[in-house]
């Protein structure tokens, strides 16, 4: 028997940017091409990837991608893989290739890769090495997959993201069957989603959501707003079949969600009848209370539908007494001021707000502990490696595998990078790779790395002094033709005596060491540096940027 | 009957830097003085204030300063307000002026008012045209209190923060019969906390944590750690009590630990025998399920004793495998991702974290809906002011006066800055006065503004690029004696070409105006400017500060 290498390039230790590479036989199967939203320290970072050096340096390898679903953080990053690297096949359910053939074109990278539609329902497929089937996953977003691996080294189900809802809105449950078929026949190894596994209990079922949209929409006399992620399709067609109900007309309020509803609409992933739909800007015709909003912005995102309305800046839509607005969505870690400044704004307006704490308007679309262990019963795998998560999560899932019977040595924690070997059906790690970020910042991709983003932090906490002194060459030495100049910015509104004494500092420092036959700039420039931040520090406690320029005349 | 004016200058419309001036006769009495703490927004503040300016042009009024508890969001800016103002006299209770003492002596300010110590069992005492008297009330720091003021415009309950443990640790709950008491005397306004008037039912009590510590503490074979806020005296005897029950021995580790549990055992808020307490150096001669260590850090603050340890960089304390850390505490809004950081690294190191999501180890000071009907009941006030939340918690506090037969106009919705005036026992809104935010950055209070913090942002976002040009002037007119130079600092790796595109961009713009005869800097710099951040926005799409220094000779 043969040997497979699968080396996480994303997604483990952090929540985002899930990525993770199989390779056997000189061939490379990627499972997911996600992104990761940029932390508060990333400052000025749009967004970021995985470090794709590994992929880079083996594209000749790369027999495909197989996508598990079409949420951000597993596919973001497939366009900017494949404008680094040739990737022959992208293999998808429908509405996850839906998705991301929407994603492709906005690069111009439709035809750089066969877009194959895989179901769960077909006979296995083969890229490279790898004999792959699906299974059909409940998820918060329909068509969510399971990916079964048929590998030189063993067999190995990769859960991608997924919950046990037994009654989901689609009546696409999570296939048990197939599972414990595959349990039957013998499952090596299984990466898991970690997401919940920190949570006792069971997630409950999307439906729960949809019987608190029928509960509250019709007792409300105003218009009502339904914020969720714009994936969230099942979410969408929950709130649209209530508020039809209701007897009220649905628009779709923010780019994502038109664009996501268009495309599920298209492919048949919802059932919204043409005659309810309103645009925009004909819902000043329709009374407030047969208006129903569906709209982004349930992270508080600065430029979001809901923020914009919650700041009575949208061109189309506002708030007042009397309207209803539900956030159907958690904030993610980070978020949370955000969020909460949209709702008191939206509270100040008069509407009453319904989020996650005071209305069951929101369901997880992970699973918690007790679907985990279910899981794992159901393929009974001999070794188990938790992906998707925190460490803490990580560590979570492995506590649950070891309660479960999985010995020790069979648990795989692993992180970014780290490279295990499947082998005979043993799972262990055996070396380890670069896995770190990848920023895009504007259009650059990679070009910002530490250094910037310490420079950033810096000029962030006290600004930048830029202290301007000419000097004039006299008889071989170097003499300033004139008192130095201060640029301030972002420091503060220093004091004239400061700024008067930082200039005489430059000044006695230049003369002294010009009078000692020092005139070599870059020594200049450090003298100048160190003793006007030794002054303002002493002075302000504050550690501006401080940048000395000398020019030579 | 004469008129008070009461005129919140923070707390409202936010959580933190409380602060209410009660005015009438020509005399001041303020309730609080608190701070907050900076938003991501604020970047590189330290602290956040009231704006004083109010109290500043009416220094003389000033007869004194209560305070209601010693927590930094009711009693922090106290030594910032004694710096710009005369107070003759800060009343507070026994505890709380321990706290505030410390304080100002590290101000240098411990002379500069008379510290008088109150009790709610004293008879009332009179500050200016005020009779005041305080009722004890439960809170997550003992020796909270709610102020009654007898005011020229009638009788004002200021509750501070509270909630209604009736079995609170140290047995001072809070009095319900004297509130009682008051209620059949006559309240015409109370002004409430808000916290927790979103959530319903009833907070827990205090107790239960020391139930969960003597739970969890005797199956402990390594290091007990404890996180809590070091104002949390209950929290902490209870921690020591469990700990000492299990044999172990106690170090208070962080300055706040180390210092308020030395001001609570002196005052005899705390009671903790000399021979269990070990300094931090001395833990590595115990063994380790010998040890119980309180520490600072539950908010996962940057430099704080919990932070350090889990990144292993603490000179005296470290986690292993088999230790066991609590956070007994809930992460404010906006830290939640620095106290996950915490613990995913505790983790990693073997730890195991136990915190409010997975023990009951933490729970709130401030009463919930329940309560606060409770405390309306109890008191029966014509007019209900809620104060101490951001809006939708004041929202929910007024909504519940409603539900308690508050008429609608005696529901006092204020802001930052509003002016009640309590004329005859009624309650109104009568005018608005400037109260904003004063920032503390270093050594500096109130030189950073919105324009600062502007910068920074943008600095913080694209870095800061800094054009600099020689120009020297021939026959009248100015020339450019070399090339202009660049510099760059978090930008991101700027390419060669991008560079010298902006170099000859700076020196093409720089000629042509020379040429036709522009020379005023002013209007050079700000081509340059426009010129520069056009190519730079169109190649990058980002916007970094750009500065051009024109240097004449």
């Amino acid at each position: 028997m043969g040997v497979c290498r699968i080396i996480p390039l994303g997604g483990l230790g952090e929540v985002g940017k899930n990525m993770t590479v199989y390779e056997a036989d000189g061939a490379i199967v990627v499972v997911d091409a996600g992104l990761a939203f940029p932390r508060d320290e990333h400052l000025g970072v749009d967004l970021v990837l995985p470090d794709f050096s590994y992929l880079r340096e083996r594209e000749h390898m790369i027999r495909g991608v197989v996508l598990t679903h079409g949420h951000e953080d597993h596919v973001g990053s497939l366009p900017y893989l494949m404008r680094e690297c040739r990737v022959p096949v992208v293999a998808a359910t429908r509405l996850t290739l839906g998705l991301v053939k929407s994603k492709l074109d906005e690069h111009g990278l439709l035809r750089e890769a066969e877009l194959r539609e895989v179901s769960p329902y077909d006979e296995p497929f083969q890229l490279g090495p790898f004999r792959i089937e699906l299974v059909r996953m409940a998820h918060s977003i329909p068509d969510a997959a399971a990916v079964v691996l048929e590998t030189p080294g063993g067999r190995v189900v990769h859960t991608g993201d997924y919950k046990l809802d037994h009654t989901p809105v689609d009546g696409q449950r999570t296939d048990v069957g197939k599972l414990a078929d595959l349990g039957n026949r013998g499952v090596d190894l299984v990466l898991g989603d970690s997401t919940n596994a920190e949570r006792p209990g069971v997630t409950q079922s999307e439906r729960v959501v949809g019987e608190a949209f029928r509960q509250i929409f019709p007792g409300r006399s105003g218009r009502i707003l339904v914020s969720s992620f714009a994936s969230n399709v099942h979410r969408m067609q929950q709130a649209v079949d209530a508020g039809v109900a209701a007897g009220r007309k649905v628009a779709f309020v923010g780019r994502s969600m038109r664009k996501n509803s268009n495309i599920a609409r298209n492919l048949g992933y919802m059932d919204v009848a043409d005659d309810v739909i309103m645009r925009p800007h004909e819902l000043a015709e329709l009374p407030r209370n047969e208006q129903l909003i569906l709209c982004t912005g349930s992270q508080g995102e600065p430029m979001s539908a809901l923020t914009r309305i919650a700041y009575d800046d949208h061109p189309a839509v506002s708030v007042e007494a009397g309207d209803t607005v539900i956030i159907s969505a958690k904030p993610i870690p980070g978020n949370e001021l955000r969020v909460h400044d949209a709702i008191n704004r939206l509270a100040r307006s008069g509407a009453e707000v319904l989020h996650e704490d005071n209305a069951p308007v929101h369901v997880s679309g992970h699973g918690r502990a007790e679907e985990l262990r279910t899981i794992l019963a159901l393929l009974r795998p001999r070794a188990v490696m938790p992906v998707h998560g925190e460490f803490r999560m990580l560590a979570a899932h492995a506590q649950l595998a070891r309660e479960g019977g999985i010995p020790d040595e069979n648990i795989v924690l692993a992180e970014n990078g780290t490279v295990v070997e499947l082998s005979d059906g043993n799972a262990r790690i055996v070396d380890r790779v670069p896995a770190g970020m990848t920023f895009v910042d504007g259009l650059g991709v990679g070009d910002v790395h530490d250094v910037a983003l310490r420079d950033r932090r810096r000029l962030s906490e006290d600004g930048v002094l830029i202290v301007v002194a000419t000097l004039a060459g006299s008889n071989g030495r170097g003499a300033l033709t004139a008192p130095p100049e201060l640029i301030v910015r972002g420091f503060g509104e220093a004091a004239e005596p400061l700024l008067d004494e930082l200039r005489s500092e430059a000044d006695r420092v230049l003369r002294e060491l010009l009078a000692d036959d020092v005139t070599e700039i870059k020594l200049l420039q450090e003298h100048v540096h160190d003793a006007l931040g030794g002054v303002v520090y002493d002075r302000t406690r504050r550690r501006p940027m401080i940048l000395p320029v000398l020019v030579e005349v």
